[in-house]
């Protein structure tokens, strides 16, 4: 591309380089240095990519596309268990993108890193003829205690799920401009849980050794229980009146006549869902009091498999299990 | 997309749960669970992005373009004397791909991985609008000697390359048919060292603790000498006439009248440069001969800065910093 100001080393230099650990090599080497960590401790990695007009609109706000982008990954971390602790990042930038959109894009990435206390190691920076095309690797740790599973959920033990459900769903449609008949305050509150999810790092980290089953939920809560209950082998029962809802949703979903189960198969919730047994029910409300983080008993596991819903067997190939 | 077969769970299922690791976890967990290592050994990771069009040809050979993708990472790797271990991918299919593309795809993978033994760890498939858009980001380990660097080039240091510089460049020339009016037998050779890589694992690994300068060659010689060249605070000194080249690069050089200091400034090596002192001349030759990749000593480290090819000052922003 010559020497205009697009030029990949400019790029790094300019916007990508003040992001990077110093000692982790990579922006002046050929990979990065991840650090030391205990003998005891193992490495989690994640990567998840998103693509414009696919995975975000392409009028989303740069810095929050950056941040949505980073805490999508952290959200697998903490589904998992694990602590982060770095991110490499791969950017196809459409040729003429204005630098103001890059300059917006790395500064909300510095702002999630401060708050999640991870740093850049890594990555690669390149142009493509088609949509912004973005691809996060995220690095995390898990002590001795080991990662969260999906195949780890018993029989008898209660669900959990963290944060409210369907409030990313009907985010798409307000960041869409679908609800705009609706109150403001409605209308930004779930645009923002759809573009800013909420990673449950803190809570994820403090639930290894202690809950059995767990994992994030992000293509809707029903399909990822299908997933635990079929990783698992168990079955996987709940309420639909004990699953957390925002009142906002209630109130949209209400104007949409849309029904509370349409909440259950959206995607984008990014909050975690586990399963533990009931001795440990004084240790989860200490873990959710300390990470500030809303836990709400939902169901039960039982033996044999599937996903009921008020007591009604869910369809998994119908609902939700596909996101693109 | 519903439930046609590009469907993102019936592709990692058909084509890419193959290809992982079963201890890995992350094709049914949120993330992967990277393997322990020895407690003075380290992380090294590195991530490259590809776009059709841009990085390959749409019309490339599906396996290729995987095993080329896989291999411009290893050599990464191999350029900070780092042992491959495992990757993630992430996939970016342009809606409608033939899914006998994505076939091949992971057939080239799968050859690879057998080749250089590692194994996918997990990672993400989404689909586009725009072009094939893929990011890989590999993982390897470096012992107590730790990895090496392109700052530790060491004035009195010889230089060495491995296998032959240029290839590449013209290689790219041959895919895109522009050298048509060559023999077969010389295009069909450089069309194949653009396509596919060799990189230099085993010697790069071999190297740790012994060379002081170390990298891949990926956006041409000069400039990467100029890179280490400046992050090591000395200058570098080479020859034309000891750069190893291939008989095919020179004939063809000759018919398009191109002067050899062409071959320095393309890219696609990926070949290793490297420094050390005279002392370590036998333990290079011992290792080049083991691993059998040919070593090959270009010039000298010096005090000072720059590049200087044949006594003459190279301008380094004119040649081969940008590759897009």
């Amino acid at each position: 591309m010559g020497s205009d100001n697009t030029g990949e080393f400019d790029l790094i230099a300019r916007f990508f380089a003040p992001l990077a650990a110093p000692d982790a090599y990579s922006l002046t080497d050929d990979a990065a240095l991840l650090p030391a960590i205990p003998a005891d401790h193992r490495w989690v990695v994640t990567k998840d990519a998103m693509v414009a007009g696919v995975h975000f609109l392409p009028d989303d706000p740069a810095d929050l596309v950056a941040r949505k982008l980073l805490r999508v990954n952290l959200s697998d971390l903490a589904g998992m268990g694990a602590r982060p602790v770095g991110y490499a990042l791969a950017t196809a930038w459409p040729k003429g993108i204005d630098i103001a959109y890059i300059d917006a894009f790395s500064e909300g990435l510095k702002h999630d890193q401060h708050h999640y206390d991870v740093t850049l190691v890594g990555g690669d920076t390149v142009s493509t003829d088609g949509p912004l095309t973005l691809s996060l690797t995220a690095f995390g740790t898990v002590g001795p205690s080991g990662p969260l599973r999906r195949n780890a959920a018993r029989p008898g033990d209660d669900i959990f799920v963290t944060g409210t459900i369907g409030d990313g769903m009907l985010g798409l449609r307000a960041a869409q401009g679908l609800l705009a008949h609706m109150k403001d305050a409605d209308v930004a509150y779930l645009a923002d849980r759809y573009r800013l999810p909420q990673p449950r790092c803190d809570l994820g980290a403090a639930l290894a050794g202690l809950a059995h089953g767990g994992m994030d939920v992000s293509d809707g809560l029903l399909a990822d229980l299908g997933h635990m209950a079929t990783a698992s082998g168990v079955g996987m029962e709940i309420s639909s009146q004990d699953v957390p809802v925002s009142a906002t949703a209630i109130r949209v979903l209400n104007d949409l006549d849309l029904d509370l189960k349409a909440l259950f198969t959206g995607g984008d919730d990014y909050e975690i869902v586990f399963t533990a047994g009931g001795e440990h029910l004084d240790a989860i409300v200490e873990i959710a009091q300390r990470t500030n983080v809303p836990v709400t008993r939902i169901g039960s596991v039982v033996a044999g498999g599937g996903v009921r819903l008020d007591g009604a067997e869910i369809d998994l190939a119908a609902g939700g299990w596909r996101h693109f």
